[in-house]
């Protein structure tokens, strides 16, 4: 499965400079979007979230409307398709960390097949606990940068094709969410997902989950998890913008069930990115 | 000053492939070399952490041979330079974190002019204490990754060009290193350095002055450190690749004194950079 098409700062491209801070350093922000029926859902959720990151790393934004129509060009066409943005400092000619003195930022747009990944096959999704803990790191928690040796070295621990995602925590015990999605517990009714200041993605097919939770009147709580949550949790579903919800339906050796509180947030999803809030 | 050559693969370049994922993750490993009289000074040393950083990451090493070659190309002439080499895990086409579909590695060789920046100028340095929190990890402790945005974050701190370098900890309050340097302390006649077990970069000139300090007889101890022992220390220097020995003048509002200790380390080490041993 090899991308279909890229746009580099707006141009079609397959090369970026040497120079490129993004490659040295990983010196850069990401989005990856779900494309359905020619349109990346929750764009304008992923373009926030961006402009955050920006804000948080001392990088340039892009132009907003330049860069939601790079996105919505990549996104077009009958078939489902995956779109990467990479949103990378820029060149810095000199050596150094000092971001000072880096060029004008560099958009990569990446269109790639549907589906991306056996995690978007199926339903209910077989998930292990990974051995590796993550750092703890308030200053990039939560931004969805490009310094991402952990999540690849974690996503190395297992070759087992029917295991869809690990399940990760921090250095000291606290659960965090999957290699690469979010992840929610449902314990006594509630509904229950880590907190994320010093560590994790703070994903936006999370925020809209919890947004549709507190309409539906689901008590939330975002706090701190460690691993007897999961065993206490009745059921579990992990989130991203590409899986929706997907249901955990075995954790290590457990099995979990298909749960009404998860049956019924997948409802309201789905309703919910047909309509044109999920835009 | 920009690059004054670079060689992708063995062949000159200035581009990657928009896949690499270096680009997307930070996957990779970097050494940056000094280079005087037409040769990269402690090679040999550089090349073993590099190939103990791919044990650790599980990136295959390239043939030292080949890339021994092309750093001696590149090295050679008679002005100073830096060489850095860039070694990413190589491209993707599919998305995601699993390294198992990588092609092969990409090795970028970039020759720099020297010097490299204005820490290098000078005697004594200036240096503060950075604000920024490094995250502890111990499964990235240790290795030259292009993992760096909390270094490019913590270099933002400051824009006076008079100080060099900033010093840092871990969330738990050790202290680690500079920015881009390690950091030693004289207290009471012993050598201090910060563990790298679970925060840092275990810097070869690091290595080198440990050993030129036990065989000179110097006490030596690599132990947690914190804020205390940089009041306590009679004596400190930071140490890299290109800085060899570098003494700290004046840390924070503090002035530090041209000690014994580090000025007959400094000989040592000219030494032994002068001859066969430092190749």
């Amino acid at each position: 499965m090899s991308a279909q098409a890229v746009l580099i700062d707006g141009r079609p491209g397959e090369s970026v400079s040497v120079f490129e801070r993004g490659l040295h350093y990983g010196d850069g922000l990401f989005e990856t979007l779900a494309c359905r029926g020619g349109r990346a859902r929750l764009l304008g959720r992923h373009l926030a979230r961006l402009e955050h990151g920006c804000a948080r790393l001392g990088i340039r934004p892009p132009e907003p409307t330049i860069l939601r129509a790079e996105i919505e060009w990549l996104a077009a066409g009958p078939e489902a398709a995956v779109v990467k943005l990479l949103l990378l400092r820029g060149c810095s000619p000199a050596r150094g960390y000092d971001p000072a003195a880096a060029g004008p930022p560099t958009r990569v747009v990446l269109r790639y097949p549907w589906p991306p990944a056996p995690l978007l096959t199926g339903t209910g999704v077989r998930v292990r606990l990974g051995r590796l803990r993550l750092a703890e790191s308030p200053s990039l928690a939560g931004l969805k940068h490009c310094n991402r040796l952990e999540q690849v070295l974690a996503r190395a621990e297992w070759q087992d094709p029917t295991i869809a995602e690990a399940l990760l925590f921090t250095q000291g015990g606290e659960l965090v969410g999957g290699t690469a999605s979010n992840v929610f517990l449902v314990q006594g009714g509630r509904l229950l997902t880590p907190q994320l200041e010093r560590c994790g993605v703070a994903g936006v097919m999370r925020a809209t989950v919890l947004e549709l939770a507190q309409a539906a009147g689901i008590p939330c709580a975002v706090l701190p998890l460690r691993a007897a949550a999961l065993d206490a949790a009745e059921e579990i579903f992990l989130t991203s913008a590409l899986l929706g919800i997907r249901p955990v339906s075995q954790l290590e050796e457990r099995s979990l069930p298909h749960g009404p509180v998860t049956g019924a947030l997948s409802a309201r999803l789905s309703t919910y990115l047909e309509g044109a809030d999920g835009r």
